[in-house]
């Protein structure tokens, strides 16, 4: 089969990979037919964090072509969402709502797995791991918003859920790539009143607002903390969402932070140090992390189906396999929020 | 009136002090039955945070005796517990539950004001700020209960509300002063099956087990750690309360800390750096800070008088004004686990 080979910083590369085939009775193989690229790819394309040489891409959704003999949820022809890393089921993070911190979890693309930017995937665990979608005819946008809930949807709403957003609050979110516009569309389904999102770019403005976004701020550090500051009445926000990961965005999430409100935080830590000081005077918390998206995608896809949630909209760029170096330089030069690659049918 | 005055490191004095008295409409003058010495007071004493020259005692019950006009859920003769913080009841951190946020905050016993350690106390704000208790003949273990609602109770009940503790959890206290001690007896409260208590000092751990600690470690640090993982079956603890402040009682605090779980801290931090790869990768959250002890008083105070808890406990020393350097240096020296100074009458 085909897949995408990441080979060190700036080098991607479509190459050979055997055919995955069931190795243990719990396994599945997937045929991918969606994947795309994550701004934690972008991480290891620019050589900024390490990635294992070989297969790249822990985001899709595809249908389900072999089962192993333990398999009881899943049969041949089932179109399922994989979430980012598998997981066991049953280990206790897993039983307990945290199946990313499963002590068995490992991630799609990465360190020699097939990937999701590749045409199969050897999924291990495959009834805990993948979410049958059921039968139906869905219209691209749809299996679009399916790819999503694979990770950056799910991310963004741990995001939501970890900051505590409850109906008729106002909150922040803090980036606007694809994670913090996925945030702001999960805080509007969560019943945010007025959602105010941080961005100066018109396209991603543009998303957010589709997303439920009342309000754009424009600025960025001291500016922005003062702008959101004055829009809630020198308050700050009565939840935030951090989703970005940089000692930057972080402080601003602390400097628009109202007293008692919490952070939600999904954005992997570069050079971040929190503020413990402000953190206890302020009593503002901070929660979130890997998002258990596993956990996240049954709550979500009803959502998709109904049309009530369109978190597909984040894909603004679009290649095929052949292609897929051009998805990476899209989101590279921030020509794409974030790039679809169409890999099979 | 006589009151303890702070003079600088190790000078605890008692002197003379203008009778306080109604200055606004909404003023109260409160007579000291109980005042206590805090754990934050060690800190001034020994010179390591910065205190002004002056009163000190930011904690007492006592009996009203001069009301201003605008005052009207209070009357002279009423028995009152302070929370160690005014708060005015109106400004937003008020309305939302965050009273020591109060916009209008000020601490009893700093900055010239008057303090619990002394005779009287001017009390600004006073319907927001007293809580009444209901009339009553009440022994001398109840009214150390109703003083340590002041702040001890209420500071370790925020780090079991903080750490989201539930009823039949696996919970840890990190620190056996008097704060942690009220830590293991509000998880207690609030349903806690198994409480594992961080202790070496067997008068602390006596006073932790009758708050209903089920386990006792005796270890520092790595130790600590250790026993704590071995004791949980390897999965840590589903909430964890730290209740020192240092970086070595925090790493201690993550280093025990389930996957999901919540820290809730309310030591002021000395030397803390927050471990946020941790956070972010076992997705364990931090909650706390300064108790919002005006929202928690009325809802310990029917516990403490029914007798369901028994938080002043935590008093096993105890002198008059006159010897209020002795309950200083009892705590210093570590003979005491808070001291308690008898007043008045």
């Amino acid at each position: 089969m085909r897949a995408t080979l990441y080979g060190g910083a700036y080098d991607i590369t479509v190459g050979e990979r055997p055919d995955p085939a069931i190795e243990l009775p719990t396994d599945a193989v997937v045929r991918v037919l969606l994947g795309c690229v994550c701004g934690s790819d972008l991480w290891y394309y620019r050589g900024v964090s390490p990635h294992a040489l070989g297969p790249i891409g822990h985001e899709f959704i595809g249908i389900v072509e072999q089962i192993g003999s333990d398999v009881t949820g899943l049969a041949e022809g089932d179109l399922v969402i994989a979430p980012f890393l598998w997981c066991c089921g049953e280990c206790r993070p897993c039983r307990t709502g945290w199946p990313s911190n499963c002590i068995h979890a490992g991630s799609f693309g990465n360190n020699g797995n097939d990937g999701g930017q590749g045409e199969k995937v050897h999924v291990p665990y495959a009834d805990a791991t993948l979410v049958k979608v059921p039968a139906g005819d869905y219209d691209d946008a749809t299996m679009k918003s399916l790819l999503a809930l694979s990770d950056v949807a799910c991310t963004g709403n741990h995001a939501a859920v970890s900051a505590r957003v409850k109906p008729g609050q106002t909150v922040a979110v803090v980036g606007d790539g694809a994670v913090g516009l996925s945030a702001v569309l999960a805080a509007h389904r969560l019943g945010a009143e007025r959602i105010i999102a941080l961005s100066r770019n018109p396209v991603r403005q543009e998303v957010a607002r589709a997303f439920g976004a009342t309000d754009i701020v424009a600025e960025r550090g001291d500016d922005a903390i003062a702008h959101v500051l004055d829009l809630t009445d020198g308050w700050g926000s009565d939840a935030v969402m951090e989703c970005v990961g940089t000692g930057q965005s972080m402080d601003t999430a602390y400097g628009i932070a109202a007293v008692g409100s919490t952070i939600g935080a999904v954005g992997v830590p570069h050079d971040v140090v929190l503020p413990v000081n402000t953190m206890i005077f302020r009593n503002t918390g901070f929660s979130g992390g890997v998002a258990p998206a596993r956990r996240y995608i049954p709550e979500l896809l009803p959502d998709v189906l109904s049309g009530a949630i369109n978190p597909g909209l984040v894909f603004d760029y679009e290649t095929d396999l052949d292609h897929v170096l051009d998805a990476y330089q899209a989101m590279d030069e921030r020509r794409a929020i974030k790039s679809l690659v169409r890999i099979g049918r």
